[in-house]
């Protein structure tokens, strides 16, 4: 029998924990009956989890709970949190990837101490200069992974194309039978758009696609993203996280205004009627709690940071984001891209 | 009796001119009947005009044709565009400020060399260190001046308060009775979030919104652009052409998965029927042609960039942000702006 994937879960990050955190493992087991092989353990206050467990019906001898009574708060700084936060439910999850070999932990706690802790206990792989943040975003072929969103406000070269071979070996270890195309984010097509450190990134990335990691489409533009032609947008953190906020923006701003639209007489309300299972399927299909999770890639282990405010179903997909991760043997494809960089600059 | 404003119009611009072109100024005058102080001056090729103005009922005794034989093309590169460009048409609609004192130019052509000739002939603003690139953007509450969309990929501190001043300028000559309230867009709202430039930034708008030509909101994130409490949103060209082209291809991305959605089954396509008029007006109330115009913000006269693929209806409003410009008094007040700038810097 193969062994189990271990998944290390900050119980007591995000809101309304613990609860929203045991139903999203308990809706994952639901969701997926055919997975026997995954493990998890649960950090957090022994005596709150006990109470409510039994309402998970799906959690029952595939966990054990790791009783820890520190909570990383929202409310301090980063680093009085990271002085105070070891050996909290955080740090002791991160830290089972050492202690207990635990493939991947999961936390929707706060985003910056998670970084950092992550990055002081698990440490940054050799050849690797920044970790990134990616997320994952419908596109109308399958999904996207965008990166950075947001860990690196400003990049160099190196840095981008890292974040093309983290991103190719993300996108093939959760979608091993697709082609992995890589884009660099950019204001236009031509090859003498944009900054500096693009146009280098750009001709760094023709030579890397020799070693046949991954396609190399060139610049795309922001209303491409969508379209599905590439499927890992590369750009900066800053840049990665206004193009984020402003899809989410523009999103919630359309279906604000088809809601009123569809709302404001006898006639549209009757239509909602008819349309309530195509609409029901267009909301389910670019459902945001779909796409949870955003992957810290660049460490020695992988961390998953689920959105603070999701509910349970929004955290049961970033508990299944852990899950493919792990079972796609993640962090071996990132080593294997990367040593193909290092090949490539060693030649040159 | 007022004088009236006069408009230049590169009729050859865009694609399907002239045709679109006088389709939109008809446009234009059809829906504004009141309008009676306007008059056009008409760049292009006199007999193709001559042949097609008959179509159109609303152009009579309000426009002057200027016979203009050559055509910016797309095809050649910016710099050999400009060398033979000259008394293009193009070319002299702009130059028409100078020679006949017209308000403002339209065009639709290629945006690069409407930059570079733009440039050319009105000449930068004695206090402005780069023109910028401004588009108008729907919000909740009403709409949105951004900027820059891509005039500038990179930017300096003193570029960032320019594009404050002028974007506040814009705004309150298209919308007199609101008030004009800058933020720059960033990763976050805290005052140590995002790069150097940005801080730096921030803290020279505290100090000069001490003048109350706008009110001064701070930071925002992607997310925020379209709540309106904000209505100048200002950032580098980059950033800015990135989000704006993001917000375009996600809203695309929603309406076709919608439009899949409600044509799936029978009843789905009842619904349609039932909710015609509140999805036309949902439609219209977001109908990108009816914020078709960019306006190149900087140089000593206004110059409006229209979409080089829209429509009649699209042109038209391009014709309609003309005409607001001119009696706006865009550039009086953008001069204003601009010299409380000056003497903010000459106090300290």
């Amino acid at each position: 029998m193969e062994e189990s994937v271990k998944i290390a879960i900050d119980i007591m990050g995000g809101d309304k924990s613990p609860d929203k955190n045991l139903e999203g493992i308990n809706l994952f087991l639901k969701r997926n009956k055919n997975i026997k092989d995954v493990f998890f353990h649960i950090y957090g206050d022994e005596i709150q989890i006990k109470s409510k467990i039994g309402n998970f019906g799906y959690l029952k001898n595939n966990y054990k709970i790791h009783d820890t009574k520190i909570v990383v708060s929202d409310k301090l700084s980063a680093l009085s949190t990271i002085k105070k936060g070891k050996n909290s439910s955080m740090w002791n999850s991160i830290h089972s990837q050492i202690d207990l070999s635990t493939d991947v932990t999961l936390s929707a706690g706060n985003t910056g101490v998670l970084l950092v802790m992550s990055k002081m206990i698990l440490k940054t792989l050799e050849d690797v200069d920044k970790p990134a943040l990616a997320g994952l975003w419908p596109n109308e072929i399958n999904t996207n992974v965008v990166l950075d969103l947001g860990a690196n406000v400003e990049c160099s070269e190196k840095n981008l194309i890292d974040f093309s071979e983290m991103g190719a070996a993300l996108f093939k270890s959760l979608f091993p039978n697709e082609k992995a195309k890589v884009a660099l984010l950019n204001i236009g097509i031509e090859e003498t758009k944009g900054t500096e450190l693009l146009r280098g990134s750009y001709s760094k990335l023709k030579e890397l696609v020799k070693f046949g990691d991954f396609e190399f489409n060139g610049y795309i533009e922001g209303n491409q993203i969508t379209k599905g032609d590439s499927n890992i947008i590369v750009t900066d953190g800053f840049t990665g996280n206004v193009a984020l906020k402003t899809a989410e923006g523009t999103a919630n701003f359309l279906t604000k205004t088809l809601k009123e639209s569809l709302s404001e007489n006898l006639f549209s309300k009757i239509s909602v009627i008819f349309s309530y299972f195509s609409l029901k399927k267009f909301k389910s299909k670019l459902d945001p709690r779909k796409y949870n999770g955003a992957i810290l890639l660049g460490l020695k282990g992988p961390v998953v940071k689920s959105h603070g405010a999701t509910d349970g179903l929004g955290f049961s997909y970033s508990v299944e984001l852990c899950y493919k991760i792990a079972k796609g043997k993640l962090i071996e494809k990132i080593k294997k891209n990367l040593s193909n960089t290092k090949s490539l600059n060693e030649k040159t």
